[in-house]
């Protein structure tokens, strides 16, 4: 076993803090990483607080990983000793069922594992990259560009998969009207491969303060939505609506911002179901859709896509000890637009 | 003017009853249809009742509609006296939005008329098919093969094209696992089409009793959806599901029976809004979306489509005295699978 620290909690009710744990060896396809930088996604809180699903504690969370390889196993092909590596929501899957198959590992209908808060193929809880270093099998680690900003890339393993993926599987590009709803970290990085992809971007928000920044990152058109009369202008405009809103919300206020045959994907997980009448989709042909994540060869095209096209997560780095503070802004929507711990800080 | 007889409703609390009204003169690119059948749809329930929106009244319901053209105006070019003719749930459109010029004239933005319930652009009230002739402008009428039942083409108008639109649309075919929830006059097209588009179809019922009638339509499956072990071995079995139920029902229990990047399609038009958590959309890339009826010449494919594979309806013929026992059975899903009434009964 390898001694690791990571901040954890130790149930529902405390806060994270300091905790010495073990990880396996690794084994001969694992890989051993020293993890540089963690991105805080707001999945981590919704898991540390109980509010999906009851949790496996002490839990160490953390799914947005960049590190550096210290320690390959002998039959280890991917990577070697002083490389970069990524890690993103999952860390194992059975390998054989129709998902795995279909390089839809997320999707894993035997044995999916994801990278904490949940139970390794060997009987053991997972723990997440709040912490020092970690171990995987390589094939579920990716290799990262070292032309980017490493701290900026780590949202990429959820945050821009999580938006690459149904744009990509939607097709969207030139001659699409893309409309963002929420500019957030999930957000922003619609926004960005949005543009990337070709697409006409507009973001949707509920705050006016926003609309410099949706400028900023390349935004072709932003949107209060709380104002009646800019919403009725974009009536019936957008071939995509991108919700990654994370609050619950009322869908309602979007369907019929898409145009006929529109397609309406959410990637926010909000905790309420959607109120959907039929006739917002029988009218118009319209599409509500959902996207979990990537599958592994995906997320290293979004990654190697990132880094040909100089794309990273715009943050705000901070110190571990930092961490609830950060929680709070970003529960508020006031973080631009990842928090990412620098896990130098950690070791301190 | 023109004099027609139709079964009209003078307001939501009375019951349909003979009525007397005129009907415009055939214009230079009109033609006069005399009626021949016209399916009962629930629609015809719904709105005869007030139960979606404030309706015209008096109201002659029916959009099923096939019958003999007597009458040609001038210029008209597309049918002569004596061809057959059917008419959907469209009688006018604009002709010039985004939707009309892309062959979805049903959904047009500017200027939609609906077959009965709605207001022509002369601004007079339309009436539908419940009634001993029309007027409809060329365009707006299609072609019926002479090779079928005639009456049993009648619901191919509107639950036949509500049916194969979505199924072409989302291409489903050779090698997909279809569901079709609800065996009524929606759901046996549903069956025939998937069966004629290639794909393996399941019927998902909550009666038993549809069961001999499933395998009769050439079902290749057949689950009674209160069989909880029945159910749970379809879980994640299917690519697509059609969901033709118009009573309100939860969708929750269908979105698990499909499999990753699966799609639910629902044409029943239930009053209450389905209740679509994001999870269950999210985790397996999973689709809701609607389909509203279908554009000129999609329908007019489909009834080339029907003639060719000689796809009728399967009906009930009635006097149309008997519409208030054929409505009351349709309520209770007791009709099979169509009902449909012989014209020359209201001139009699």
């Amino acid at each position: 076993m390898i001694q690791s620290v990571g901040y954890a909690a130790q149930n529902a009710e405390t806060n994270l803090a300091p905790w010495n744990f073990e990880r396996r060896d690794a084994g001969l396809l694992d890989i051993e990483i020293d993890i540089l930088f963690c991105g805080v996604c707001h999945t981590d809180w919704h898991q540390i607080k109980n509010e999906w699903f009851s949790g496996i504690f002490p839990m160490v969370p953390g799914h947005e990983i960049v590190g550096k390889v210290s320690r390959v196993g002998a039959h280890v092909t991917k990577f070697k000793v002083g490389d970069l590596a990524g890690v993103g929501v999952m860390v194992d899957a059975c390998r054989h069922c129709d998902d795995c198959h279909s390089g839809q590992e997320q999707f894993c209908q035997i044995s999916p594992v994801q990278t904490y808060n949940s139970t390794g193929h060997d009987g053991l809880p997972t723990y997440g990259g709040y912490s020092t270093n970690t171990v995987i099998n390589e094939d579920f680690a990716h290799h990262i560009s070292e032309k980017l900003n490493l701290a900026a890339v780590a949202p990429l393993l959820c945050a821009g998969i999580t938006t690459y993926s149904p744009l990509r599987r939607w097709k969207v590009g030139k001659g699409h009207k893309l409309a963002v709803v929420g500019l957030g970290g999930l957000g922003h990085m619609g926004v960005k491969f949005g543009l990337a992809f070709g697409a006409d971007v507009t973001v949707l928000s509920t705050s006016e303060a926003k609309r410099e920044d949706a400028k900023a990152l390349g935004a072709h058109q932003f949107v209060v939505i709380k104002d009646a009369d800019a919403l009725a202008a974009v009536k019936g405009k957008f071939d995509f609506i991108l919700d990654t809103v994370a609050a619950d919300h009322d869908v309602n206020l979007y369907l019929p911002l898409l145009r006929t045959n529109g397609t309406f994907i959410t990637v926010g997980m909000p905790s309420a179901p959607f109120q959907v009448p039929s006739f917002s989709l029988s009218n118009g042909n319209k599409t509500v859709t959902g996207s979990g994540a990537g599958g592994l060869l995906e997320t290293q095209e979004m990654l190697d896509f990132c880094a040909k096209h100089n794309i990273v997560s715009d943050i705000e780095l901070i110190d571990i000890k930092d961490i609830y503070p950060a929680f709070e802004r970003m529960l508020k929507g006031e973080v631009r637009y990842r928090f990412v711990i620098d896990m130098k800080t950690l070791a301190n």
